[in-house]
């Protein structure tokens, strides 16, 4: 009689259970990949020089101090000086997610909140990634 | 009377040496900075996965063979699969310049010919390049 409950009971929680697991299964996929973006910022001429100076003081700071921040390229166009693109790579998502709640990442943004006109950000996915040995 | 009609000449000739030596001065700095660029790259949706292979073929050849070509990242954007970033350093223009002659970046640029929708390249240049070390 015991042993037909627990049977019955098993049986209704058998699909919570596969649920869970694959669950459990994606997400550990998803904190194993990294995560790729490209943040496009138009930022106010009058405070160029400001803002490229906050950007990289910024980067410097998240490269030294976080272990999940893994790249950071900041760069101008040469025709347009006022478009700056960055492109990062953090070990996973939540790497990023622990990224934006550092410090030094906060005061970037506020000391920044009124140089930039424009933030557009782009997840991408590597097709190849190549680079010569350092 | 030797002495004198050898340094009027030399005096004559002394803005010619002057600006020959600024000239080499200029094209050597330009020569040691890095050459760094973004292509954004619109592929025909129905041979996505061709261009994909021929670019990254072409990326792991150029890293693997060429001393100056320092770095390739390709990606594409999560929302919009056909869109594809390159970002791209050289060691020097001139490497940049070898590159488009060579076998491997003729093979690709004719094998994606008619794959490719459209092509900007954008010359940037760097404010902060962080990476960990690797």
């Amino acid at each position: 009689m015991y042993f037909h409950s627990m049977a019955k009971l098993l049986s209704k929680l058998l699909p919570v259970f596969v649920c869970t697991f694959f669950f459990m299964l994606q997400s550990s996929a998803q904190n194993k990949e990294p995560y790729v973006r490209i943040a496009k910022i138009v930022v106010d001429s009058l405070q160029l020089e400001n803002y490229k100076a906050a950007l990289k003081e910024g980067i410097e700071t998240a490269i030294r101090t976080e272990p999940g921040v893994l790249r950071m390229y900041a760069m101008y166009d040469k025709e347009n000086p006022t478009h700056i693109t960055v492109f990062e790579t953090y070990a996973n998502k939540e790497a990023y997610q622990s990224h934006i709640q550092t410090a030094h990442f906060k005061k970037y943004k506020t000391r920044t909140l009124n140089m930039v006109k424009s933030l557009e950000l782009i997840d991408v996915v590597p097709i190849a990634f190549e680079s010569k040995q350092q």
